[in-house]
């Protein structure tokens, strides 16, 4: 099966607006992309008419530019959030669209700004995009994040090939690990969104009240899981029935801990690329559900910086099993981005819960999804744990013992 | 002098931001810029924030794109303006910024465009950009429109060349006619104001009542004279003391007519290109002020809906005097942009008239500028009537007959 890359991004934009977004004939559409990604868009945009949207809105950024705000605004200047983006991001939100993002940043893109910039900034977009959020963590609009290969990307993954090289070597990466390189990717996709669909069956079924994680590394965390908490994986459904992938690709099953009961220490698996500054070799300590202290060998202000974003960022809003088999794992690629990363181990969140992990968490206002132990905040921040030697066992409410993972992959 | 490419767009990203908007210590700055234009707008920005710029804003847009939402978006689509970007512009408007757009359009890049969706949008934009317009109609806000050679406009100046020729050659012609190929361009503009400056001081101090055309092709066109009119060139003040150039390149000498005395029958020395289309070997008979009648051997649709946007489009807001030794004139491109092809030629435009070119204007509210026989629209549109052998006639209020332009250049 060979395609051409101009064949091969036909069928990515084809796989984003029908599978991952799911448009809707009549439904507004929102892409946002740094300018690198235009040759991406603009099938995306095409595809996205092709289908029926009503209006397509494409917010454009450049990394080089908004690397030169950083550096020249001073950090007063971060905790306003610019009026017209609210109303940008609340109106789409607001009229329901679909809302695509296209990650391709420089993960050093950033390095050197300081981290109080970017924490005031997502504080302040979380107050003003308060229509925008809700949206998306409530179920209401369907939203989708997928990877471009922008030549800065491809050349920090690659960094000894050309750039050029680099970039056809990570669209091919990326063309694999989303299935454009199978016959027809939308049905692959539905075909895979059936063995999640097999493992959160099994876990749900099990009644877990908790899980304890341990590897030869010194992990020895326990992540208590609400009663009425569910696993999710794949697609996932908005309010309105629309099923949707938020992130292409994905292999992770996931669910909300029990933001007051983990205790214990974990050890990060990977480095952790965090706003262009990069974290390795940490741990985390937690107690009654708060991170009580964190080291690491490398970008420890960083790591403390995002725990103390606000209150709810020194607690779990994560805990995701993603089996060693996994093609981003397999593949031996670092590719320095969340979004392709934490599909190739273990791992937890600090910060915001998912409301879709508890039972009719959906319908909960933040203060009664707090007060059922769904994390709230305005940050979201995943670290992988996942080692080959990891062991994950389940303790079900009924006092059974189930292993989960064993040796980094499925127990069954 | 040579430089090399790098050092020439420098040069111009320094014109631009120092001579041109004249940006302040701690004001904003506001850039709209074509995604093709990423060099240029990052030297922009960081130029912007050297000189001091408390918050540069970067809105960019794709022209490809653009294009697939006027083949996409019904007509009636088109009298709705997005609220974030009405936002958008009335905020950086209303906190004072210098407004900076780069000029790089496909000139057929729309065509084929239904022209009432064009009107629509610039109707819905003047309705729901009220402080925007302000800012720059009454000399609130400093605005500077410039160029730059985008792939797809130079292969359109330049059909016959492979592209990259064709850009480099734009860019060329570009850098020469801003002055970017002389020793200190800033300083060249600065001169260039005071060669402006007799010829405005010379036309205001003749009482000018009226302005006769004549020339081969059977122009024969009076255009009435304000009592209170004012000629302008070049740069200009905001209502604040601050110095810009509105356009660069700019070549002319420019008044508001009378809108309720324009006469006769005026024939165009150059091809229109409007949103796209190409309008040419047309005239326009006025009586009264008003356009009653158009004729056009290409693009006659195209013309009669520019007169038909609204009433004020039936009048001119502007009488340009441009002489044939014109750098512009004389390069013999023909730009396929009205920013450059307008200073190569005199002009007339139909629509909005200027406050500043009335004593007084700047102050006076929209209707006491109507009363006052300035013109008044949501659009703006020079179309080029000077020929080599044009023929301008002065008759002043008190009877004189002055010679302003004979064989298409200044009788004095």
């Amino acid at each position: 099966m060979e395609r051409t890359f101009e064949q091969n991004l036909d069928a990515y934009a084809h796989l984003i607006i029908n599978t991952g977004c799911n448009v809707q004939p009549g439904q507004e559409l929102f892409i946002s992309s740094d300018i690198a990604n235009a040759q991406l868009v603009r099938l995306l945009v095409a595809e996205g008419y092709r289908v029926g949207a009503s209006n397509v809105t494409v917010h454009w950024t450049d990394e080089q530019v908004s690397r030169m705000h950083y550096d020249n605004r001073p950090l007063e200047a971060w905790s306003q959030f610019p009026e017209w983006q609210a109303e940008l991001q609340n109106g789409v939100a607001r009229r329901g669209a679909a809302l695509l993002f296209i990650d391709s940043e420089d993960p050093y893109g950033m390095t050197g700004v300081d981290p109080r910039k970017f924490a005031a900034r997502t504080k302040a977009a979380h107050e003003a995009c308060k229509e925008w959020r809700r949206g998306m963590d409530f179920g209401l609009n369907v939203w989708c994040i997928v990877g471009a290969a922008s030549p800065a990307w491809a050349s920090r993954v690659f960094p000894d090939l050309p750039v050029e090289e680099a970039v056809g070597k990570l669209w091919d990466a990326i063309f694999a690990t989303v299935r454009v390189n199978t016959p027809d990717p939308d049905a692959a996709w539905m075909a895979r969104e059936k063995d999640f669909k097999r493992h959160v069956d099994w876990l749900n079924g099990l009644g877990l009240d908790r899980l304890h994680y341990t590897n030869g590394i010194g992990t020895e965390l326990t992540v208590g899981l609400n009663a009425d908490g569910l696993w999710e994986a794949g697609g996932g459904y908005t309010k309105g029935g629309t099923f949707f992938f938020p992130n292409m690709p994905t292999e992770e099953v996931f669910s909300t801990p029990d933001r007051e009961r983990v205790d214990g220490i974990v050890y990060s698996a990977l480095p952790l690329n965090h706003d262009g500054t990069l974290i390795d070799r940490f741990w985390v300590r937690f107690e009654g559900g708060r991170a009580v202290e964190c080291g690491a060998e490398q970008g420890q202000e960083a790591l403390q910086s995002i725990i103390d974003t606000d209150e709810g960022s020194h607690y779990l809003g994560e805990c995701s099993l993603v089996p060693k088999e996994s093609p981003i794992h397999q593949s031996g690629i670092l590719f320095l981005s969340t979004l392709f990363d934490e599909n190739a181990a273990c791992h937890l969140a600090l910060g915001m819960g998912f409301p879709e992990c508890l039972k009719g968490g959906l319908d909960m206002s933040k203060d009664e999804l707090l007060a059922a132990h769904v994390n709230q905040s305005a940050t979201h921040v995943d670290f992988m744990v996942g080692t080959d030697d990891l062991t994950v066992t389940g303790f079900a409410r009924d006092g059974r013992e189930v292993p989960i993972f064993v040796d980094g992959t499925w127990a069954e």
